[in-house]
């Protein structure tokens, strides 16, 4: 597990958040891409980036040229960027974007290919599945921020993330049947989020739905007007930021543990998870805090 | 079971429409909380009232001074209250409503600090898990009707009732993260009624939603302006009264046991439940009924 | 299996889609309603009509005077539509539509009377959930094109196809509870298309939704204005059909066997099933043509 090589800090760059303010460079070990510096950086061997400042860390697709393809070096260049330092309690959330028009445009088709053949294609796919349920597992909650189009496994990686946020142009689809590879592993996630006749429209014809459109079947949490969206992401992440992480991470686990079990044991799991989150330092502080009507101070 | 000491006639209030025309007091062991007369009754021990007229059963949260919380005694005393003669065909349908600005803002946070114990926290938990088990395994349709905030496990009981109607000013919260305690019981109802992304959203962030926007995601069924809450509710509730009791509650059991199922063994389920339906003395009667083109008359 | 006497060719009609353009009639095992001619065919002993052009097959529920009511024989016929050469790569969608201004109105009343007796009850039930189930069990995608009212079973219909398209003066309703038997089956396909409080509240008052209410719920993937529905119904189906037919029918059955399984499981299956679509001579095709900026053609 590479992990410690994971995240590197982000040169300046041409606009965007992520450059506004003083967003510290991190460990050397974040820096692995070279020195950030005036002016774009220059491409190196991993196609994601990311830095992290007061708890949010943001991982950044960044090969816009290539359409934010989720080849498997991106795909294991986000893998480990999500996994550096997770249980450090200095990281509160994770916010994933991208770079350019497309969000991704989903797995890289040369990649696909029968030169490559079957068992490529299954560490291609098994790497992306394990991606997205690493988001499910993972202890901090994670956004994603969309600008743009998001499709194929690009569209599932939205709809893996935990909470997701859109600007009003972003558009959302599921093409691979217009190339003879139907959208089955982007489906789990898909079918997951938004009703089943939606999902099988966007699967059987690939046309794109719109951000309201995603907004209103449940793919997306928000939908803001472009210029808001760094903002509204921002400010979602530090309220997020500002709970108490191993309170978040017990609820987390929790919720994505019982969604899927009858209701008894459901709420025999929860109401133990309720005992076990009073039984936490952070559990009982807030009570008081609130009880006193003062601010509560987070153990970590 | 103490359910016979369940409801309590409601003395006359301030506003609303229980008071509107002839609701005659129930029995004698439905009034225990003392004489209904002109003005305000004094606060009881027990913090709901109920009272039943035409086979419907309204449960009032009646605390609203300390925001209608469930607290251990507020949760027995609903509990007692939906469970009070529950086999009776004069019960036809349950409205839960609650007093004041604020639905309920969920567990009473002082029932939650480490002086209790885990023991009692635990006994919390599960009664409250058992309230809202009950509300689905309920012979009758159980209607919430909402006109306020309800946070947490307020926001939890209308997400388990089978019907919600709420005014347009109504919003709903589980800010439990904000102090330390992940609403993760909530999200066991919560979870089942809205996308999970909203879901999340609400329980990391603690933040609200509208009305129109519990409508959209599918927390509530019915959103209508204040004034026209009540005659909403109770539009609805005069429908559902004026059905066949047994063949309600055949209907409502079927159709929680084969949600969970899978799709042969559901299908397998519900035809024998249709078969069953049609076994029963309502069930002919409705047929022969719409065929002769007159009105059923139902058995009970 | 009579599914060789299943389909029959269309003879004109006053109105529709369906008769402009070259309709070739189809083989003589289709036409087993009799000629195809000038003005309304005589009624026979099917109640379906099918015809096939393109890749595109209609299913046309074709007994208005009754309301188009599932019968057991409009079943059969149904299923038979359904089912013929279900096999043949010249199939590639289903579309099924009705005339007159009621979609379906569910079950014939009058084969659910006591005269009938339970054991032919159950045929109904069992033949009706057959129905239901195979259209998700078909290899093709099944598209319900709805312009009117679809009640009780007919409501199940359509929310059991894979897409469903309608005109925005459709309406959806599970009114069976007025009649003393509860729509158990249809809330089998109900309580899987939109949240539970509505399907509780359709199934509960028996009061109908609005074409625009049925698809912010998730019960239609498409609303359009009735002048457009046969417009916008084909343009889906001529997308679909455009596709290649065994990647269709691979991702629809993975599609749906995913969507019950938890993550893991389902992201083992469809990643297999992403592997097994590649190894097919229309995946390899597919993304050669793709990187070759040209069409594909498809092996069918």
């Amino acid at each position: 597990m590479a992990a410690a090589a994971g995240l590197r800090a982000l040169g300046a760059k041409g606009s965007g958040w992520l450059q506004r303010g003083p967003w510290a460079p991190l460990t050397t070990g974040f820096c692995s891409r070279g020195p950030a510096g005036i002016g774009r950086p220059e491409p190196g061997p991993r196609p994601t980036i990311a830095r992290q400042r007061d708890g949010i860390r943001n991982i950044i697709l960044s090969d816009p040229k290539r359409r934010n393809a989720l080849s498997l070096a991106m795909l294991k260049s986000l893998q480990s960027d999500i996994l550096h330092e997770a249980e450090s309690q200095d990281l509160k959330v994770i916010i994933i974007s991208a770079e350019g028009p497309v969000f991704s445009s989903g797995h890289d088709l040369k990649e696909l290919t029968d030169e490559q053949g079957p068992e490529y294609h299954a560490e291609v796919f098994q790497t992306c599945s394990e991606v997205m349920m690493l988001i499910q597992s993972h202890p901090v909650p994670i956004i994603a921020m969309v600008n743009g189009l998001a499709t194929a496994a690009g569209c599932q990686l939205v709809a893996s993330c935990d909470i997701a946020v859109a600007s009003d142009k972003s558009s959302f689809a599921t093409p691979g049947v217009n190339i003879g590879l139907f959208c089955s592993t982007p489906a789990v996630a898909l079918g997951r989020a938004v009703p089943r006749k939606v999902a099988l429209e966007m699967l059987f014809t690939g046309e794109p739905i719109s951000a309201q459109e995603a907004l209103l079947h449940g793919l997306l949490s928000r939908v803001v007007p472009e210029e808001r969206l760094e903002e509204e992401t921002m400010r979602i992440a530090r309220k997020v930021a500002s709970q108490s992480r191993p309170v978040l991470a017990l609820g987390k686990a929790a919720f994505y543990r019982q969604l899927t079990q009858d209701l008894r044991t459901a709420y025999h799991l929860t109401s133990q998870t309720m005992v076990d989150n009073l039984g936490l330092p952070d559990g009982q502080e807030g009570i008081k805090a609130f009880l006193q009507k003062r601010k509560p101070i987070w153990s970590h």
